[in-house]
């Protein structure tokens, strides 16, 4: 058979990468070959894992036309490879929503709405009598423990929280510990521009009211973060707003120790933002306790 | 919670009728109430699966604004309930393409490269520890026997093959007598009139040169069945052809005994199904040798 590539979303999160190199494993003890690819850079939190496995990251492609393909952790064609339009898709693994997303045949989908895709992996596993070794429990946690933001996030589901404790089991390991850690890796910034960290993890989409662009990064302090960064960050927002003409951009900067944000609010419709999720904005800046999902706690209300 | 209702696709077929009643089934066994219903009417061959088990088919619904659906059989929205844009989509078990399908948020969505989708609700029912009582695998065996003709369609897979052997050996069934008479029951036109039959099964689809209309019925006797539905069939495809200015409509006459079929080639471009599938046209009929599939053997080509 000719090659068949496994990748996950741009801008890849953990889940994306892990999600890749835990398929990857499972499709290898099922006999199939498959070659792990990535789509952007990857972040300093999954630095973390692969640094910790000893592992390698996939590699990086530019194009898929013409390719077999394997997504996982995504499915909206916007969100993937360039050309894959031109793609032979032949499996998604995913937990996000579909749109604008559609085959030429029956292809295999298993889309489930749980926190992680990792979930649906770990049933694909049990399911094809997969060995759970310590290598791949750890790829699954990791990313469970990255989207759930160590399993405080409300987009954690039970279905989610039954497999964390069965993996965890399994290899008799401390998650708290690690999971920390691997979150606290994410909250260095020290090799990236404003602009960069502003763009870390983005979410663009259009209502009536114009473009909104809500980013999102995680920190130990807020306020050390806001003391390092702010300026230097204020100004590069005001910059994505005039370059790409959006009405709003929230930066949601995450305490991941104590599970709250601090959203900074920029764009001429700054109102908007707080009336619809009813808190009073000063100086552009807005404390939301227990906001940890931009998900489930912040988008819908827009 | 609110009621749940289960339906197949528009001019529902036996797959379409009786994976909605297995996995109410299913789902009853799961502790998960729902309303076995369809969007259109029972064929001759459905009703002879209801009328072996004494099951009621499920309810004619008219729209599904603001219902919570389960999609069996079908996907795309064209295919679907009216108002189901404004549905609120729990699941979609599946074995068709992506196509015109999309949801606000993350839902299951079990969608497999196999022949039927009872394939995929055994599978479920496995992975749910459900017991597979004799009803739900007569149910499951029909929607099987009807996909695949018999077991003879290109469309049966393996993974469909290991299902049937399986649900046959549990309750020790006699599937090819079973299986002939179910097709049988499918043969019998004589409350139809010949709009109803070329509208039985029938799919229509564009492609450069205008629009196409592949229908398809099958019999035990491809000569009885233009002997006696042969004028009048064609009197109406003319009239479809006008009314839905129709480039070419086929209509497949499949001999379900000896897996064959005749097709009546009518319309402005008979010539290009002649050229496609690379067979000689004589008085807008061509015999078939061994096509059974429209899906698989005929509109790939066009």
């Amino acid at each position: 058979m000719e090659e068949l590539l496994i990748f996950g979303h741009q801008n890849p999160d953990t889940d994306s990468i892990c999600s890749t190199l835990a398929y990857q494993e499972i499709k290898n003890q099922m006999g199939i070959e498959t070659k792990a690819c990535r789509i952007g850079a990857i972040s300093e939190e999954t630095q973390y894992v692969l640094d910790y496995l000893k592992l390698e990251a996939p590699v990086l492609i530019a194009d898929v036309e013409s390719k077999n393909v394997i997504l996982v952790d995504h499915n909206e064609f916007q969100q993937s490879a360039n050309q894959i339009e031109k793609a032979n898709i032949i499996e998604v693994i995913d937990h996000h929503r579909i749109n604008n997303f559609h085959t030429e045949n029956a292809i295999y989908m298993n889309i489930q709405p749980v926190g992680c895709t990792a979930t649906i992996l770990y049933e694909i596993a049990l399911v094809n009598n997969i060995e759970i070794t310590k290598k791949l429990a750890i790829l699954l946690l990791s990313a469970l423990v990255s989207d759930s933001l160590l399993f405080k996030s409300p987009t954690y589901t039970k279905k989610d929280e039954a497999v964390v404790k069965k993996l965890v089991k399994l290899i008799d390991f401390d998650i708290y510990e690690y999971g920390l850690e691997l979150l606290k890796a994410g909250t260095k910034f020290d090799k990236f521009s404003a602009r960069e960290i502003i763009n870390i993890d983005t979410k663009e989409f259009t209502i009536d009211k114009g473009k909104l662009e809500v980013a999102q990064v995680n920190t130990v302090n807020i306020d050390e973060f806001l003391e390092k960064y702010e300026k230097n960050i204020i100004k590069e927002i005001s910059n994505k707003i005039n370059e790409s003409s959006l009405a709003l951009h929230v930066l949601l900067v995450t305490d991941i120790v104590n599970n709250n944000s601090l959203a900074l609010v920029n764009g001429s419709i700054s109102d908007y933002f707080g009336n619809s999720l009813n808190v009073k904005i000063v100086d552009n800046k807005v404390f939301l306790p227990g906001v940890v999902s931009r998900k489930k706690q912040v988008v819908p209300f827009l």
